[in-house]
């Protein structure tokens, strides 16, 4: 059965890793074990471990400045682990979406939080470069991507205090210059691999100087001296996150994908754009390459435009519950083919109703 | 090819799970999709949570005063989130082991804490039941199971305060009054599932009443108002929970379970104790039927023994670093056929090196 997965994540992932990490849970590397049954110190995950870290720098153009983590606890954790570990007495945030106001929430319980922009007056609709940060803060966070409004950051802010990006539904999507970041993280359910493990990527001369009596599994230097083996990890996970790195190094790497989600985007927004059923809300300079958000101009056709796509083996079409409306993720792994087929199905629908 | 696996952890699960659990990656309930790409908001996946919940009690024989919460971070995150949200000034821990002093260590972040029997001048080797446990105390934490050194509670303290247990390595393992423990955990790759998740069993009535501002991750209240999705969990490892919890209800429940367990850790304690060149130190009383730790009297032998074990496809057999020697994890997944396997093979050693 061909599904058409638009899920906002967990989603799609490429084919042959699903159907690699699939071999691999009946009989992994032909070791007659399973890979949910290997050690986290075996010479095999070791080698898993050191493999993934070299793909994602290699596939980010980052030095050995650089360290990698495989944790646990999302993104919803670091929201707490960044102020825990880097915040000494006030950081800079953009309020971007739900997620980013969710890391100032948290970043409050730890010291003083100043807001340097909102979108929240404007809905999230639009993201401002228009604001100024203090260089007497300890580090300034954004959220490059809002899964649930659908906006993207397309330009970052130069300064010289501490980058920390929340990268969770745009990691591995498109090239940057990485090295503006000191700190990156993203869970692992959207562009990367089965959920419940998350990519911390820091500079490690930014570790924090400031707190004592970190409990350990929040403190990044416990992880970082061991080697992301402080206890037992999401082994299949990571596992499974270096078969899509692999995958992404075989399409070509960052450009290449970049390019393949551009012209995905692109179709889909004409579309929404020309269609006379439906709009995009989001200002045109922060539209998100990897969720795409639209409305039906009347509200009253939704029944029967629900109707039409879940009949197509259509899924995840549905806008986030706390706005209603479309919304499709298009992610690295949802083939070109998709997205084609998705606009038919609202030029037929356009066709019939409008 | 036949492994036999004695991974002290993850470990071995059960063959039919192992199965089911890949056939689910390809296509999960003949929805066309992965396990891996499905929301964790979508019906389907409710209803994973609400059967593993269902499974969890049933087979403890929990009633509706307790909530099962799965979360990540593994045990070494419980170790923070049992203080931070249950202790307001003192709490009483054993310390029996290598993880149960890592707790002990964590807890002090928080508060005091008052060693109530430490195992540790005689190696861990034995674990005391007379103790008194002052019931001025917030809790009293306890480990039910010591995997390095392989050592197990077999009887519980009675106190009118709240008992803890870490049962990371015993978990379903056999039948105990469950009701005596106001919080259990275990993470869940030794008797549960894939690394990457921790099922926390505890009775709502002895939640916080202490510490605000703690971060969300870490508010056990948080998990229990979202129903452990808060942010994304770890959908397959809880998936797989649930196909070991149905495979532990088909085998007869715990008590069957407990059994097999029994029978397995007899014949492996007896071929040690009678086999010439072998001895476990452990306390007869405390011994381990999930984690059987055992020495070469004749240290010199250890490349002879470690020659014969490894070209017959055993795995794991080896100590932990900290101890050397050997340790045969014989969890619920692992057959009667391998620990007789074993035996022989020690057999086979006592009469060509005795």
């Amino acid at each position: 059965m061909k599904v058409h997965n638009f899920n906002a994540g967990p989603s799609i992932l490429p084919k042959e890793v699903v159907k690699k990490a699939a071999q691999s849970v009946i009989n992994f590397n032909n070791s007659g074990l399973s890979i949910l049954e290997i050690s986290h110190r075996s010479i095999d995950f070791l080698d898993i471990i050191e493999k993934t870290t070299f793909l994602i720098k290699r596939i980010m153009n980052l030095d050995d400045d650089y360290t990698i983590l495989f944790l646990q606890g999302g993104a919803t954790l670091q929201f707490s682990m960044i102020p825990y570990n880097l915040m000494n007495q006030i950081a800079g945030y953009l309020d971007t979406g739900f997620w980013a106001y969710n890391a100032i929430k948290e970043a409050k319980k730890f010291g003083k939080v100043k807001v340097l922009f909102s979108g929240k007056e404007k809905n999230y609709t639009y993201i401002s470069t228009n604001y100024h940060i203090p260089c007497n803060m300890d580090y300034f966070h954004c959220t490059s991507n809002n899964t649930i409004v659908g906006t993207q950051m397309k330009i970052f802010p130069k300064t010289s205090i501490p980058i920390i990006c929340d990268m969770s539904s745009d990691i591995f999507s498109r090239t940057l210059d990485f090295c503006q970041f000191s700190l990156i993280y993203a869970s692992a359910q959207k562009n990367i691999s089965s959920a419940g493990m998350t990519i911390v990527i820091m500079k490690k001369n930014i570790l924090g100087k400031f707190r004592k009596n970190i409990p350990s599994y929040m403190n990044y230097k416990t992880h970082i001296q061991n080697n992301s083996i402080l206890n037992t990890p999401n082994v299949f996970s990571i596992y499974t996150s270096m078969l899509t790195l692999k995958w992404i190094k075989n399409q070509g790497g960052l450009s290449l994908i970049e390019k393949k989600n551009q012209k995905k985007a692109k179709l889909l927004y004409d579309e929404i754009d020309q269609n006379n059923l439906f709009e995009n809300k989001i200002h045109k300079n922060n539209r998100s390459n990897m969720n795409v958000s639209f409305f039906l101009k009347e509200k009253n056709l939704e029944k029967e435009f629900n109707k039409m796509w879940k009949k197509e083996n259509i899924i995840g079409l549905e806008g986030h519950r706390y706005l209603g409306g479309y919304r499709a993720s298009i992610y690295n792994a949802l083939p070109l083919k998709s997205v084609q087929f998705l606009i038919e199905i609202m030029k037929e629908f356009e066709r019939k109703f409008s």
